[in-house]
């Protein structure tokens, strides 16, 4: 007999969990529910199965909601949670409702389990394959769920400055534990430095709890390594629950270069700490999805666990339900890196099922693109309403008019577009995406600086905007914003010269790093990587920050969008070293799902590796610059998965 | 200093009203949600008031949800329920949360309230004028709305096959009240006939209720006049809590004629019970928003509440949010009809603020019932998911292919959204809609039977369906599908032939009487208004029905859908006689919300009448077929709220 999975509408669990999930962000007490349009489920959604029955059966029902069932077009009265049908051919339309939370259903009888051969609708009479666990839930009905936890123990307590500090030793996410001889209002001030723990005007994270005498939790998980807590009453072990998700399979890399392996250790937990319900920016702060932080972390889940699950959920969430009226976090740049995402996930994965499954939400979303652009050049201009990122940076926050960056990723997407389009069959949008991606090509030189030798930043009212930075010029070499020969000027006249403004965000560092990379400037992105996040480390990070200016000192490097601790010390985006050492130093591609092994970096060193792939891992050693061992090993679970 | 209100995000305590509202339709113990996409409130959203203070102030806050304030682009920590500016300009954004029910705010200082002059936006940036209670909640907050209740006894209470009957004289829609005399279990038959009362196998509302001793009232209102209740403890004090609807002012009739008063009356309170948090089809079943029914009562309210909360109330309920997915109740006719209310409200009331306001959303829907038509004919078919309706009744289960009345009704819809477009400054759309008319009204004629005088049913694949309806033909007189030379012959030679099937319902009565009245036969439509409504009083009707054949006998005409007691016996559509009687023999049209009185019809003799207006009401006296006294009394409640 089959086991019968709970079933819901495909895409409403991740749309209700994320809004919820973002509402989680606090600072210090106050809520700060997400800042782009939160997509509901539907209250009501309705199953659907033509069944054939041999014999009588007892049909099993577990709803989390109210229900009906209809059998062959008539109301079943009294059906608690079981029915019976004799043997026949039967239509059962099973609707359930639920006012607050995802509505699902669970069913069994001796030949039919609820499971993706049933059909749902949400109302609209558009029956689509129901959505099922793929084990993330781990059994628990949608509406339940939340990641497991483990234990974690503070490695040091101490006093300074009359203040007890407990040190975790490391950076988690966990709930707050701890045991008072008598009941008592507790505050607790977090820290993911020494000084914020104990800066109780301006952490950004407290907790004011009134407590009973025994073990109390906090309510929320919170982002931290340091944590003071004060009390009228005796405050005993203190521990934490640390939120974790489970990996099939996570990825390693030994070298003979200690402060690498370090960077690459550092790396994974500082991306193993984002990588949860969804891929999130940071773990103090924003806790929230977003589209660019999560183009890089697409790339590195290959390099790290391979979750393909949690790149979907995060995918579906922060792409949203129909209609879309804004940019995908409000950021014009973020979307066009949602598409270009899309088209790098089939072609690393050749996961089909997904791009077929939200590629009318990726076409409703470059329509909208497309809606806000010049119809007659192509090209994009930020509204009031809009967000042009790029980048936090010199520069980055005069990003009116047509800014260059913006032009090349919205090429690179409507480019991407089309071959998704042609892929799904969509011929007509494929052809209108490449043309419209021509159109925009064609008026990218009027950008190049001859005398500079690179790109402008960009065009306003007519009138060029003639700044020479990093990110504009990076975004040209990675999304074929100009021929071979701009792109090795770009090399040589912007990115080779300090007077440029310096890139800061370890976001830009990955585009930055990754475009050297392709133009085979390896030895110099060794280096730097080693000294960028290397200098990180020196300064005690057990993960990895948001930003790094080497200049800064002391407690300036906790600061950010002007709060002494504003920054967050543990960025999804600063794990970028995965990605670079995987893709350019041990020189692996993803292809359809099979990773494609070049040749090693002699940089690296010997080293041994272990990479995750669909199926399982692949295990890699190098000596003398040359792989000796490329194992695959196949992984009995994630068959089962796949 | 101003008061304080309760404000929202403008539609959506109509959308999360409406399916909580239609999730209370129950049959016997099964639930039955709508059948049509529900719509959801955003659980986030963001007010924002730019402000000048002369001195400090204080700011009470209150919020359905948790909430966070900023202060000129910085959070407030601490702020619980109140805080304090000082003399200046400030941004205020204040942002609240709910998870379950709709986000509301209600704030007040010295001199800033909430109300109608803040912004509110659902995330997306794009700021909007808040909505807030026009007298509807009565002071309630958004989430806590529960119509206001009054008591209703039973007038007798008598055995009749060993079962006792509680009779409430009429049929009301109220919470039952009983006291038992100890802890016990209690079955309970609502009947709106004796007989279904009775018949505890048949009954569609039941209750199975565990009670204790005490007072007990049961948990949802239901449609019924009588009422049998079982249990081992003893019955007692029975009675219910009926909820209304309060109206500003009620038409009222009295003429010479009692049987013409008592149809008027009894429609009166047919579309009383049935105009409550929306118009809804019936008491007892569906308890549902329908957008053809809604259209009849939405004429009918002119004459009777000239309720326009309610109308729109309705309408955003009905017409839904974006993206349109599917028809209005899935069904092609009550689109057409939704657009072409629209155009009449326009012109009935003046209320342009709304047309402006909920324009999108019906040009959505017209853009929707277009990219389902045939562009080169303008011609639509309704595909498997939809519900072609048209009525019930002979013939009208075979809707396959054009169906005439659908084209004309779309032809009206795209005129009049032409209008509205017009009206509202979208010159280019208004283009559009007035030329798909155009090409509907072209293709009209090859449905004429030159040889029958009257209009086929339908073509289907090409082939003329040579049926003739009245449902088809009434439809061409009422929305212009023909020139009068054929309105009058479909008349002599459908409409007067009673070998052509009768209509059975009062849905298509209101149609059909009103295209007689149209074409001046007024004389036979009076007859067969005392015929039709005087029937169903004779056989006891408290409240007019959702059908009524009178060839039907006894218990047979409390049947329906397969059911023995299927029908509902108080269903909106069939109050169509206040119209009626208001329109085409008071001779009343409201025009920008003023009545315009033309001649009394003779037919209705010597009378007195209160019509509601928008500021009062008009009370008409006729002596002689002559208005002696029109006098417009204006209503000081509603003076207020205009």
């Amino acid at each position: 007999m089959k086991e019968a999975k709970w079933i819901w509408y495909p895409g409403d669990f991740e749309a209700d969990l994320c809004w919820r999930f973002n509402a989680r962000r606090y600072e210090r007490d106050v809520i700060i529910p997400q800042m782009c349009r939160p997509d509901r489920c539907s209250p009501t959604v309705s199953f659907r199965r033509d069944i054939r029955l041999n014999c009588r059966e007892k049909f099993y029902i577990e709803a989390d909601g109210k229900f009906n069932v209809m059998v062959n077009g008539r109301y079943l009265y009294g059906c608690k949670d079981s029915f019976e049908l004799e043997a026949g051919r039967y239509r059962l339309d099973i609707t359930v409702h639920n006012e607050n939370f995802l509505p699902a259903l669970k069913l069994a009888s001796e030949s039919v389990v609820s499971d993706e051969d049933f059909l749902v609708c949400c109302q609209d009479r558009h029956y689509v394959r129901p959505a099922t666990d793929t084990g993330f839930l781990n059994g628990a009905r949608p509406s339940d769920f939340r990641l497991p936890t483990r234990r974690a123990e503070f490695v040091r307590v101490y006093e300074k400055d009359g203040r007890r500090i407990y040190d975790f030793g490391k950076e988690i996410m966990a709930f707050l534990q701890f045991t008072l001889d008598a009941d008592a209002d507790v505050f607790v001030c977090y820290g993911e430095s020494e000084e914020e723990a104990c800066d109780y005007e301006n952490s950004l994270q407290t907790d004011s709890l009134v407590c009973k005498k025994g073990e109390n939790r906090a309510p929320l998980t919170k982002g931290f390594r340091y944590v003071c807590i004060e009390s009228e009453a005796s405050v005993s072990r203190v521990s934490a629950l640390a939120e974790y998700l489970p990996h099939r399979v996570q990825a390693k890399l030994s070298t003979g270069d200690d402060l690498l392996n370090r960077i690459f250790d550092t790396s994974m937990y500082t991306l193993d700490l984002n990588a949860r319900e969804y891929f999130t920016d940071g773990i103090k702060r924003d806790r929230w999805t977003w589209g660019g932080d999560f183009y890089q972390c697409g790339l590195m889940n290959l390099y790290s666990f391979f979750d393909l699950d949690l790149y979907k959920r995060t995918y579906i969430a922060l792409i949203g339900k129909s209609p879309v009226t804004h940019y995908t976090n409000h950021i014009m740049d973020y979307s066009f890196l949602m598409l270009i995402s899309l088209r790098e996930y089939l072609e690393h994965t050749g996961d089909g099922e997904f791009v077929r499954f939200i590629y009318p939400r990726a076409k409703e979303l470059a329509e909208f693109c497309v809606s806000r652009a010049d119809a007659e050049r192509g090209l994009i201009e930020g509204r009031e309403e809009d967000w042009v990122f790029i980048d936090w940076g010199t520069g980055m926050n005069d990003n009116e008019g047509a800014v260059f960056a913006e032009q090349v990723l919205f090429r690179a997407a409507m480019t991407d577009m089309a071959k998704i389009a042609a892929w799904v069959g969509d011929e007509a949008f494929s052809r209108k995406y490449a043309l419209w991606a021509e159109k925009i090509a064609a008026n990218l030189p009027m950008f190049w600086d001859e005398e500079r030798g690179g790109f402008i930043h960009s065009i306003k009212n007519g009138r060029r905007n003639r700044k020479f930075y990093r990110q504009d010029n990076v975004i040209a070499i990675l999304f074929d914003g100009c021929d071979a020969a701009k792109k090795e000027s770009i090399v040589e006249n912007i990115l080779f010269d300090e007077n440029v403004p310096k890139i800061v965000t370890p976001y830009f560092k990955f585009y930055e790093f990754e475009a050297l990379c392709r133009m085979g400037r390896q030895k110099e992105v060794f280096a730097q990587i080693k000294d960028y996040w290397g200098k990180m480390l020196e300064l005690g990070a057990t993960t990895f920050w948001e930003l790094f200016d080497d200049t800064d000192q002391g407690v300036e490097h906790y600061g950010m969008y002007g709060k002494k601790f504003g920054k967050s010390l543990c960025h999804a985006w600063s794990a970028s070293p995965i990605y670079l050492l995987g893709r350019y130093f041990m020189n692996v591609s993803y292809v359809n799902g099979e990773p494609v092994v070049g040749e090693a970096s002699p940089l690296l060193g010997d080293f041994e590796a272990v990479l995750p792939t669909r199926g399982g891992s692949l295990y890699l050693q190098c000596r003398n610059g040359k792989y000796v061992k490329k194992e695959l090993r196949l992984d009995e679970k994630a068959e089962a998965r796949i």
